[in-house]
């Protein structure tokens, strides 16, 4: 069983190279929950749900997250009726979140219900949520602190970022079969996501961080940083405002306790002896994933390393 | 100040056509919520949301209900994803539940909620819940007890009718200003709406029938029945089962101990001295609305009555 620590964009395009070699059966995604938020009375789950619409190929290649060919009907409406606009929700979209969401009012775990989204859309890799608990990501920023959805599409990450707060609300526990997949994983990778954000939030929940140093598997990780950038999404700013360098060098010290090995793009080569003197090994690789052939390249090599 | 007694899309019309002959400023629709119910996590409020759109010109005027032109594209989503699909809701309609939903979620009250609906889609005319209580009617019938909607709706009606339950879930308060209204307004109407399941929930909150009983302004309902039959829904089989006549005379009879006046359907003016014998005064005239102008010829005969 392979497990992959997942954010939202890089870790659902690396599970889609994952799926191509090996049965997706095996692969279990642990999934940020940092970024829900409620909107519209809806519970939002922006990673879950851009993972499991990339493996069910439904997501807006686009834009990386939606429901690729939606409409915005409904949305529309709510704006005529007074409702904030600045998160954009399709109408096939919103079913995700009115079923969601009716469901945990029933009282069904955020587990249960991930993984019948996934398996009624057709996805066989399994997706367990991080937490069934309320885990907010907070940023605190020079205008005050905000979720990180506020932060990042509603001020459009335009604000000098002074700290962030994971698990905001308060202490929030690993879901329940997360610290057995841990130890029963023979492959443990953390996927190109955000370190701060994305990862970062499934390290900080209580007992993942020990059984991830106890564990005998090698632990992989891929750098999302390329030659000094993020691919994708408010990285190089979180990662300054904690304190390290944008770059492969600077997740190499995020990750240094964790894991055995960074995969690094073969554009920070140079940087290889640095993070190598940190106790990690090092791969070094075309990370950039554009196109299919290009990310099953990729999950072949970060599960050899 | 003009208080109609208002269920769906019988008062609807009524108001459609009181609105040509008064300023709608002055038109208060005290409206019917006990068919409203919980589907999808979302609040739904059939009855409120048929007036409100009849006013606004937006309703789908072929099925009564729903926003003319409206799409289903997450109704389809939420059926893959396995929710319900009897009780249909295009992508428009669903702005309304959401907002509705989500406004009640903050604590909003059901009345504010309704009139902050009715103010953004821009009609004039005052919408009041009957109460901000939930006050569900259910239909007892030889399938087991079930809400209005699933007996009507999901189940077609199809059931053999042994009682009505109104206010099924406790008891229900009218909406604090129900009673200073009915106290004020200057002519009262009972729409032609259902006598059981729509006019019926609001005259069975405690303190509306004697409000109605000691106002010195006469009291004119317009049947609903013509010719023996309903216009539409499911007043023959509710009226048979709570052992009214389907007719004008079963009207009058529900109504007799509240109304000054009934108007009846030159259809049914064959029915004038019985109903006359009841001790009510009897307006005889074309009641069927089929267009604006009828409309508006049936609120002023009712006004006058």
């Amino acid at each position: 069983m392979i497990l992959v620590f997942a954010g939202g964009v890089g870790a659902a395009k690396f599970l889609e190279g994952l799926v191509q070699v090996v049965p997706p059966e095996e692969i279990v995604a642990v999934v940020n929950t940092g970024d829900d938020f409620v909107l519209h009375g809806l519970m939002i789950a922006p990673d879950l749900d851009i993972v499991t619409c990339t493996l069910a190929d439904l997501i807006d290649r686009e834009q990386g997250w939606g429901i690729a060919g939606d409409t915005t009907a409904c949305m529309e409406w709510l704006g005529k009726l007074g409702a904030p606009q600045w998160f954009k929700l399709g109408d096939r979209d919103l079913a995700l979140h009115i079923q969601r969401t009716a469901l945990l009012r029933e009282g069904w775990t955020l587990s249960h219900v991930a993984d019948h989204l996934r398996q009624a859309l057709g996805v066989k890799v399994r997706i367990v949520p991080m937490s069934n608990d309320p885990a907010p990501t907070h940023i605190v920023t020079a205008a005050g602190e905000m979720h990180f959805e506020r932060y990042f599409v509603e001020r459009r990450a335009q604000d000098d970022v002074q700290d962030v707060r994971l698990h905001a609300a308060g202490p929030a526990q690993p879901t329940p079969e997360l610290l057995d997949l841990i130890a029963q994983a023979d492959h443990i990778l953390l996927a190109p996501s955000n370190p701060i954000v994305s990862i970062g939030p499934i390290l900080a929940l209580p007992g993942v961080r020990r059984a991830l140093q106890t564990t005998a598997v090698p632990i992989v990780a891929i750098s999302p940083i390329v030659g000094g950038a993020a691919i994708k999404g408010p990285a190089a700013p979180l990662m300054r405002a904690m304190g390290y360098e944008v770059s492969a060098f600077g997740i190499a010290q995020i990750y240094a306790d964790l894991i055995d090995t960074l995969v690094i793009d073969q554009l920070d080569q140079a940087l290889m002896n640095s993070i190598k003197a940190l106790g990690l090994q090092v791969v070094v690789t075309d990370t950039i994933m554009r196109d299919s052939a290009a990310k099953a390249r990729l999950a072949t090599v970060a599960l050899q390393g």
